[in-house]
């Protein structure tokens, strides 16, 4: 990074499923503007990639001018930041390869960065976040509908062979167990997600006559979450079933990579002792005996709506190091 | 590495449950000499390191001298490459962390790096076996009772925070399963390693009436495998459900990992299409999408005889790189 570089600013793009959030942010992380559009209402990549430069533009030209900025970082599902394109992403609106990262340089004449959500959550969390100082971590999302992960090994994140590691999300916990959008039964995330414990939820009021709370409410996160913490058996016994799912996937996971923390983001990370406790239980319960309390388990410091941009936007300042597409 | 150290040799030390093996290795991985001690003769630490010592002191003398020597490389149990010592190994007779690679270099005057054999065994396949070339690869050893493993992420071994990555014997794959060594239920190796597989054969032979040329037998790896292999429906579904373990949690493997090739080792890599075919079955079923088909399973090209000591000489090599206590 050249010393002027510290004037600069760069942008953070996140594309998400309902919504592609950006955000200018100087070197020490400070979001100084961000703005959003809908990601939906461009059902073509073409039309995307012009939306996207479009709002670019008219959003350098108000927050100081397209001169100061020093690059581009985009994260997004499924973007492999080996071949700077989002490869078949199940949920978002594009089929096939998208060459995301040289079409936004093409339009913009800027440096631009891609990465996986996962891995640049993880790259947030290592900059500014939980993670600032470590070496070895892992940190894990769990959010409304899916699990993703990303770790670090000796302080360089592990990317894999084909720029997909860290699909935590679809690991195996239950054989032939309920049926994954990615095609696959029992993966991880289908039992460990907010949607995951909401089912178990559900299942669980409908195998018993038990009277609960939940009962005639509409199940909501939230709603499980405070009928839990009023003692309501059903509710508790959710969030038990999902921590113990979650413990020892996580067990497995600390096992094979043996950690210094794992960092957790995203909804059911904010759920509180209801899902921590138990799920912190199971984990000492399976976790191999030598790193046995020795792995630190954490909620993020960072709320997931800075990590979303910030991830992306530190993703810029590595251009170099992050894209081939500079 | 200096140039006359191209001349030079390496002892590689293979600290095994029931024999202790070691060799005179060259540069290019050539055994020069090999011969082996009983470890369990050495209920005490101290003696174990006395007769290794004595018994290296003669090797060299009756190989070519002491002066030819470059460095040791130690392989065992549980052995941790940051401290240079053994730290708690189950099933070696000293308790403890023993602080193995100080205590060589103090006796013998010459360099000694310890690794634990998971991380020797992925080193030997990356310097001379089937991982040459690779930069991000899992090897499993799949043997009696353990399953060990070690992946590297480009190019470079990931070791964890403690020293402790790739325990994956030691993943959970059935929740309250069977009782395991290290205290837990349900590990992998209580189901994926020879002895699970013995198991699980025994287990189908309770359950059931079904004629088999097992019963009366003696059930040894070798009679279920040739049973198999004749169709035996008993034996066949034996390595069936040991398959369908093993691939699921190979899958959960790579889909964190994301490999070029997973390396197998030791006996039950060895057993040949009746394991390996539904094997490679699940895997392809339970791995992540995006690298279906796309990670080679393969059985190391090296013997697990030669494998043991190779390893352990390789660690000798890069002995500045591999451990404090040069």
């Amino acid at each position: 990074m050249m010393s002027e570089d510290f004037l600069k600013r760069t942008i953070g793009v996140d594309v998400g499923l309902d919504w592609t959030n950006y955000a200018l942010v100087d070197i020490r992380g400070t979001i100084l503007a961000r703005d959003r559009f809908k990601t939906f209402e461009c059902p073509e990549m073409e039309l995307f990639v012009s939306t996207l430069c479009e709002h670019l533009i008219t959003f350098m030209e108000n927050n100081g001018g397209y001169e100061l900025v020093r690059s581009v970082g985009i994260s997004a599902p499924n973007a492999n930041f080996k071949t700077g394109a989002i490869e078949y992403a199940p949920n978002l609106p594009w089929k096939g390869e998208v060459p995301l990262a040289a079409m936004v340089r093409d339009r913009l004449g800027l440096a631009c960065a891609i990465g996986n959500d996962a891995h640049t959550m993880a790259l947030c969390e290592k900059v500014y976040g939980s993670a600032r100082g470590l070496k070895d971590f892992i940190v894990v999302s769990i959010g409304k509908k899916g699990i993703g992960s990303c770790f670090y090994s000796q302080g360089v994140p592990h990317i894999g062979a084909e720029g997909f590691a860290g699909e935590f999300g679809h690991t195996c916990v239950v054989e032939n167990g309920r049926e994954c959008g990615c095609g696959k039964k029992g993966c991880l995330e289908t039992y460990g997600s907010e949607y995951g414990c909401l089912m178990t939820a559900k299942e669980l009021l409908e195998q018993s006559d038990e009277p609960s709370a939940l009962r005639g409410s509409t199940l909501t996160l939230d709603v499980l979450k405070t009928c839990a913490e009023q003692g309501d058996p059903i509710a508790k016994e959710a969030f038990c079933k999902t921590a113990e799912v979650l413990g020892i996937a996580l067990a497995n996971y600390a096992t094979v990579v043996d950690p210094e923390a794992i960092i957790l983001t995203e909804s059911m990370s904010h759920v509180g002792d209801v899902l921590m406790e138990p799920l912190k239980e199971a984990f000492e319960r399976y976790v191999f005996h030598n790193i046995k309390n020795k792995v630190r388990i954490e909620v993020s410091v960072l709320s997931d709506e800075e990590r979303d941009v910030l991830g992306a936007s530190a993703l810029a300042w590595d251009v170099k190091e992050y894209s081939l597409f500079t």
